[in-house]
């Protein structure tokens, strides 16, 4: 990296989104330099999460365009802004959407990543220092997208979305860990907790839930019943642990009854990982009383109303809830980036495909098609 | 106690509900001897609790009449059955309207006390062992009441539904241990478990909720906020450590944005003591977003639902629920009772009124009234 960009704009190539659901235009973006508390990251790889394709199709949100989407990557640090201790050029880094002030109540809180200052927000396309975009063509601005904008080569975000990580991972393999992967994860690990030996239900098998099942079988999980309306799905969800599968459609009774069948009164544990309402309550309704917890990560739609019989709280199950499977970024990613350095966890499974920057609309169409993991785009290519 | 009585049938007083909503009668009633894994107590004191009153109304039930009521009590072991090596004569005990068997899977659980064997049966009016009442008068057999019965000079409990305790503690005090106290007091400590400094809010200012104030006390809550629709009662919750009062009925929006607006965004934990299903849901959605834990004790009606948006829930609140305050009775209650003995835990707060047992058809109408918290009933008077 030439270490002449220092303070200077950099002129370099991004994706940009000019309109909802159209396709993203590679375009020459200028991108200044940082400003207190942000940095200036060389994005190395990115890849495409569901949250991007949704903010993309803009279809439950008022739209922000133009704007540069992308919050999971893998890059290196080009220059920091005033005030930044913690990085420096070089470091190799993972940016995420949501953040670590350090400072709030939340992240003084053991108990909590909701931090008060860089929680994420996906109405904003803009930075909090001065409430404007680093991005422009021409002087027109281009929004930024929860804090990161990745897909480009170069983007500004505050310190506090920025991870340092080991620079010997690899970053065409840790850059999944920004988002789903570590949401799913987390949500198995840090907050379900399930015993070795114990029984795990994972309702839906995408990336995330399939994330949460490889939590599930690192925890030692001797049970794995995935849950999914897609059988199509099992096959894949067996390098991940899952040891059994049940197909709601398949079956007259209510899919928590089935498990509840199989399983002796209930799961242990259960994570819940496609948002649909249904599902979440079956998920509660399907851990053991006495010590069952659900966990949710799937986010429902805005007049979704979670309703079950109290007597099911009562009867001892828990009932949780999870943002990024409870991890601090800055705090908590670097450790999540050894355990796959230390071949705890497995990531290659997740990456299902790759293809060059330059193609990045065949990412959008490979997850529209609902066809793998997690697409991989290289930004060098 | 006159150790011939053992295995014999022993004549005794007992105050028999003949009638749904009758008063008691106090009757000359045959106490079988107890059979296998069976003991058989002298009461010295009893209490009165509201699920009691609930089944002696007998509103929403299949009545089963007659039957001794009673399970809240503090009494000596006076003969053991076969098969019992934990308790001899003369132990001091509490009997429990729930069981700990020490074999099942909630047993063996560290984080149940749901007893397949010795759950409460509300329904069951006969002993395990032979379905058969230990009880009768003229040969006819009186029903049991949840496995305790203990408005009876002599009563015939499950082992595993009695606890041996300290024979220094003062049964007159400790018996209110049996039920409602260890309800409250736990769903605080073991469940809510606040940090020291934090704030609680208690939705129910009856005998259970103080008790879950007294634990906030204990925990060293810094805030201690009660709800309750009848404001007369926070004089008397101030001795249990109640620091604030609500009063939803002084407000025109829900009780849950008051108390969010009290306490910068939400207590840190709650507990619900009303089984209203309002108040459950209150309870759950003023705890704080990212650390919140809400706990609900009070038993709903039977058509509840329990109902909220599911983004509270993924803001990372916790919702659980604890029957007897998560204690196993066997294992756990003679450690409350040293938390008594220890000054730790404040008993005699609880105890408002004092009767014989000739006149224990007023404890209930003192509780018909609302009065008071827990009225001891005496029954050498």
């Amino acid at each position: 990296m030439a270490s002449n960009t220092i303070g200077q704009v950099i002129r370099c190539k991004a994706a940009v989104a000019w309109e909802a659901g159209k396709p993203l235009v590679i375009e020459e973006v200028e991108v200044a330099p940082p400003q207190a508390m942000e940095v200036r990251l060389k994005i190395l790889f990115t890849s495409l999460c569901h949250t991007d394709v949704y903010f993309w199709e803009a279809k439950g949100q008022t739209p922000l365009f133009p704007r540069i989407f992308g919050h999971e990557a893998g890059g290196i640090v080009e220059s920091v802004g005033e005030g930044v201790t913690d990085l420096k050029p070089g470091d190799h880094v993972l940016p995420v959407f949501t953040g670590e002030c350090k400072e709030c109540r939340h992240c003084k809180s053991e108990e909590s990543n909701m931090c008060d200052l860089l929680r994420i927000n996906t109405d904003r396309g803009v930075m909090l220092n001065d409430g404007k975009s680093r991005f422009s063509i021409n002087g027109q601005p281009i929004y930024h997208f929860v804090g990161t904008s990745t897909f480009s080569e170069y983007t500004v975000v505050h310190v506090g979305c920025v991870a340092k990580i080991n620079p010997a991972a690899p970053l065409d393999k840790v850059c999944v860990l920004s988002c789903g992967i570590s949401t799913g994860l987390g949500a198995t690990l840090n907050v379900a907790k399930p015993a070795k030996g114990s029984t795990v239900a994972i309702f839906g098998l995408g990336a995330v839930g399939l994330a949460a099942a490889e939590g599930a079988r690192i925890a030692g999980a001797s049970r794995i019943i995935g849950v999914d309306l897609n059988s199509k799905r099992f096959n894949e969800a067996k390098k991940f642990g899952v040891t059994e599968f049940v197909n709601p459609k398949d079956h007259d009774k209510p899919v928590q009854e089935v498990i509840a069948e199989m399983t002796n009164g209930g799961v242990d544990r259960s994570v819940e990982c496609t948002g649909s309402i249904n599902a979440m309550i079956a998920a509660y309704e399907c851990v053991h009383d006495g010590w069952g917890v659900a966990v949710l990560v799937g986010v429902p739609n805005k007049d979704d109303a979670f309703k079950t019989h109290p007597v099911n709280v009562l009867n001892e199950r828990t009932l949780k809830g999870t943002f990024f499977g409870n991890y601090k970024p800055r705090s908590d990613l670097p450790l999540v980036v050894e355990k796959y350095m230390n071949k705890e966890l497995e990531l290659e499974k997740f990456v299902t495909h790759e293809v060059p920057f330059s193609e990045i609309n065949k990412a959008f169409e490979i997850m529209l098609r609902g066809d793998g993991l997690r697409c991989v785009i290289r930004m060098d290519a």
